[in-house]
């Protein structure tokens, strides 16, 4: 059932082909992702600028003894004045391989990552998640998710899909 | 009706009782906002933490020739791996002064913060509104934001009500 021990770690440079195949397989990052080698340029600058800002981490997950990537997300910690100060742990890009799923690998890996937010003093974890993804929202409130807000985007650059 | 001229800058350490007045004078700030002066300690911390890091702005707006704060928001420029590499513009914490609603402040004010992501090459721009803000998201769907997204909170610390 729950499989291995899941090894959580901050992504490296070679692990980028990797994220940008889970990022690109769903039905929504199909239509907007480029998982041609050598990679799009703009996925080693996404990188780049994620390593190179402290409120920033791309993390990835493996199952420990099998081969590949498990799953990824995105970690950002924003300042703020609401809430006398308190600072945001915001969680982007959470996938889990496809062929991984059902084992609670996410909601171990979403798990940690309020962990990390909470020991870090965050005030609350935030994220959005389209509403075609009808089961992520379940899988967000069992977490103890809220959907108090409307996530709204404005799309500026030609991508083939709505972001997020 | 459209008032004069708009001043947009950056906020300064001097601002900051009349921006945390901004985000308190609303029906949900109004339970987890402190005003009293001086400042609670984490309203500093909070600026200052703003003001270091270089992908965080809090901006107000002034109306030329008349007194006190028109409006402010933050904005965070969050670098990305989806979208090839596309860097989203995350707007928080819009608040025009009370008073100052009807006169199309803030509709200039979101429209400033659209063009400056526009001309930093961001991918797109994005924020969630609070259900309870039925006004907002209306507000937010003409200037062409589209409610694509749920937009779910894990509140961590205790604060008196829900973040956002």
């Amino acid at each position: 059932m729950s499989g291995g021990r899941l090894i959580i770690r901050d992504a490296r440079p070679e692990d980028l082909p990797a994220v940008v195949r889970l990022i690109h397989d769903d039905q929504i990052g199909r239509r907007r992702e480029r998982t041609e080698e050598p990679l799009a340029e703009g996925y080693l600058r996404g990188l780049a600028a994620i390593d190179a800002d402290p409120r920033n981490r791309l993390v990835v997950a493996e199952v420990e003894g099998e081969e590949g990537l498990a799953g990824c997300m995105q970690i950002t910690y924003i300042p703020g004045i609401a809430m006398v100060g308190g600072e945001r742990a915001q969680i982007e890009a959470v996938r889990v391989a496809s062929g991984l799923r059902g084992r609670g690998i996410g909601a171990r890996f979403m798990a940690w990552a309020i962990e990390e937010a909470r020991a870090r003093g965050c005030a609350l974890v935030q994220l959005t998640t389209d509403k075609r993804r009808v089961d992520a929202a379940r899988f967000y409130r069992r977490l103890g998710f809220a959907p108090t807000h409307e996530g709204m985007k404005l799309i500026l650059r030609d991508v083939e899909d709505r972001g997020g």
